[in-house]
C-alpha cells in the first residue's frame, strides 16, 4: 500500500502576522528508507513560537526558511521501518523533520523517547525542548535563590508554566503574567504560583510594584515589549533577566521602538542575558531526569493543548502567536 | 587668618542640559576640626558624568541631591590641620566632600593618597574611581579573551582610554568610538587602539561592520543611545556588554525611545550587565597596583584636562556632558 506523505511548506514569507496563504500543503510519496535509515511516522508535531523567526529573512541563530521549504519543527514519531540496528519498528523517537507526516532519515538523526517517563507527547513538551528551556534558562541564566521574587511572562505556556513551578521548588516568590482570567486562575490554583497578573486587563507595572515591593530579582522573559518595560520599572538590585523569547515582537514587520531602558540595568547593576536551550545540551539528560522526577512526585504539572489533524497546523500556529493556545501546543496526527 | 570656604551647590534641578543658573556659589567660614577630625583643603576636584544623575530626582543607586545641597564629588586634598593620629598636616588624601574648597571631617572618611604612585591628581583619575571602573568593568564584567574584538565608547575619556589600553594588554583587537578627529587620532596614535570611529562624522554601524566582520565580543558602554544600537547591530555570539554609563541619555528630561533590541541579546545569546565600581571595592587595591605598574612600564597612558579655578567648575561640568573635555576632567584649586 503506497502511502502519501503530506508536508506544510512556507509558501511565502509573512509580513506581520502569518496568514493561511503563507503556508502550502504539499504531497509526495512516502520515501523508502536506505541502509542506516529509519522510516518514521509522526504522532505529535510540536508548534512553538521560535518557528516564526525561521520564516523571517535576515540574521538569526538558525538558517531562515526559503519559500517552498518544509516548515521547521520537531515531532514525536513511531519507527515504521528500520534499516538500522539501532531501532526496530514500533520504537518511539523524536526528530526535527518539520511539519510533515512521514520521513526517512539516518538513525543518527533521531533520538529515542523513553515512554516510561510519561505520555510520548511530553518528549516535545515538558520533557523536551520547552521543559529544558525552562529548566536551564531559569537555573543557569536566572540563577534564582530561595526568597527571590521571580516573574515569568506567558506563565501558562509550555515554558512559563515550568519556569514558575521550578521557581516554587527553588523557594522563590513567583508572579506570573498571563493573558486571560482562565489562564491566570490556572497558574495560581493549579500550578501554585503565588500571584498572577492579567496583562490584558491590569496595569502590569503597578501590579508588579504592589506584588514585589522589594523589586524583582529574576525575570524569565518570554515576551519582551511592554511587559519587559514594566518589569524593568520594578527591578531589584543585582537582578537577572533570562531572555528566552520576545513573542510580542515576532510578527512586527520592522523593529519596534520602546523606552531606552539599558540605564535601568546600570542603576540596579543587573544583567540581561539571552540564551538558547542548545547551549546546555550536555546537561540535558540531567535536566530531563529531574523534570521527570518532579512530575512523578506531583511537584510539576503540565497542560497540553492538542489540536487534532495535520491540516489544522497553520491555523493553530497563527493562534499560538496571538496567545490563543492554553498550554503546550501540539498537533496530533495519528495514535 | 580666618579663611573663607567656598562651595558649589545645586541651586535648582536642571531640566535637560544643566545651565549655570542651576548652580550657586556659597561661602562659609572654614570649619575647625574636632577631635578625630582632619581639616583638608582641596587641590583637585574631579568632575564626572555620574554627577548629572545626582541632580535628578527619582530612583537611583544613590540619594539624589536636594536644591541647596553641595554638588557631589571626590577631591584630592592636603591635610591642613589634624586632630587624628592617622594623619599629619601635609598628608595628601582623597575624600568625597563634594564641590568645595575646604572641609573638616572624620579621619575615617578620608583615604590616604600615595604620592609615589604618580601625580596626586591621578588619585581621582587613572588610579582612582575612573581607572578602577575601567579595570573592573572590563575584566570582571566584560571578561575579554585574547583575540576578542572590544569596542569602547567615549574612548578618549577618563574611563574609555583605560579600557582600551587594558584591552590591548589583554590581547584584544580594540576599536574606539570618539567625538572629534583630534580625539580619534589620540586614541590610535598615542594610546595604541587598533581602530577608531568618529561618531559625529561616520556611520558607526557601517564602520563597525567593516572593522569587526566577525562581530563584537565585548562592548564597554559609556554612552548608550544610538552608539549602543550600532554595536547591537554588530554583536558576535556570546557577547558581553558592560554597561558603565549612558551619558547620551543623562540630560534627557524624559526616557527617550529607541529600537527594542533585547531580541539581539537572545539571537546572539549575549549578556548586558550594569555595574558600579563599588561592587569591586574589596579588589580595588589589587586593581590600583596593577594600573600603577602598567603606567610605570609605559603600557598605560593617561591624559588630564585640567581647568584652573574653582569658579569654573559648573561651566566645565556642562561641557563634560557635551563631550567637550579631552581626557580626565579636573578642576585645579591650589598647588
Amino acid at each position: 500500500m503506497a502511502e502519501t506523505n503530506r508536508a506544510w511548506t512556507m509558501a511565502s514569507r509573512p509580513v506581520g502576522e502569518p496568514a493561511p496563504k503563507n503556508f502550502a500543503l504539499t504531497e509526495s510519496a512516502v520515501p523508502e528508507p536506505q541502509h542506516g535509515d529509519v522510516l518514521i511516522r509522526t504522532l505529535f508535531m510540536s508548534l512553538d513560537p521560535y518557528m516564526r523567526g525561521r520564516m523571517r529573512s535576515g540574521p538569526s541563530y538558525a538558517t531562515p526558511l526559503k519559500p517552498g521549504d518544509v516548515m521547521t519543527g520537531e515531532v514525536v514519531a513511531r519507527v515504521e521501518k528500520s534499516k538500522s540496528q539501532k531501532y526496530v519498528a514500533g520504537d518511539i523517537v523524536r526528530a526535527s523533520i518539520g511539519w510533515q507526516e512521514w520521513a526517512s532519515l539516518s538513525a543518527h538523526d533521531v533520538k529515542r523517547v523513553d515512554p516510561s517517563l510519561g505520555p510520548v507527547s511530553t518528549a516535545v513538551g515538558v520533557l523536551g525542548m520547552p521543559g529544558l528551556t525552562a529548566y536551564h534558562g531559569l537555573l543557569d541564566i536566572g540563577q534564582p535563590k530561595a526568597g527571590d521574587t521571580l516573574v515569568v511572562s506567558a506563565a501558562s505556556g509550555a515554558v512559563g508554566a515550568v519556569v514558575g513551578q521550578i521557581g516554587k521548588i527553588n523557594g522563590c516568590f513567583v508572579i506570573g503574567v498571563a493573558g486571560s482570567d482562565e489562564k491566570c486562575a490556572y497558574v495560581v490554583d493549579e500550578l501554585g504560583f503565588d500571584a498572577v497578573i492579567n496583562y490584558r486587563t491590569q496595569n502590569v507595572s503597578n501590579e508588579l510594584g504592589r506584588l514585589a515591593p522589594s523589586g524583582i530579582d529574576v525575570y524569565f522573559d518570554n515576551v519582551g515589549g511592554t511587559i519587559l518595560d514594566a518589569v524593568l520599572n520594578n527591578l531589584a538590585n543585582k537582578a537577572r533577566i533570562a531572555i528566552c523569547g520576545q513573542i510580542s515582537q515576532y510578527n512586527a514587520p520592522e523593529l519596534p521602538v520602546g523606552p531606552r531602558n539599558f540605564q535601568v540595568l546600570l542603576r540596579t547593576q543587573s544583567r540581561a542575558e539571552g540564551f538558547l536551550v542548545y547551549q546546555f545540551e550536555r546537561q540535558h539528560e540531567v535536566g530531563r531526569a529531574r523534570l521527570a522526577s518532579w512530575i512523578r512526585e506531583g511537584r510539576l504539572k503540565y497542560r497540553e493543548d492538542v489540536v487534532d489533524g495535520f491540516e489544522n497546523a497553520p491555523t493553530a500556529f497563527i493562534g499560538l502567536l496571538r496567545g490563543e493556545n492554553f498550554g503546550k501546543l501540539l498537533v496530533k496526527l495519528s495514535d
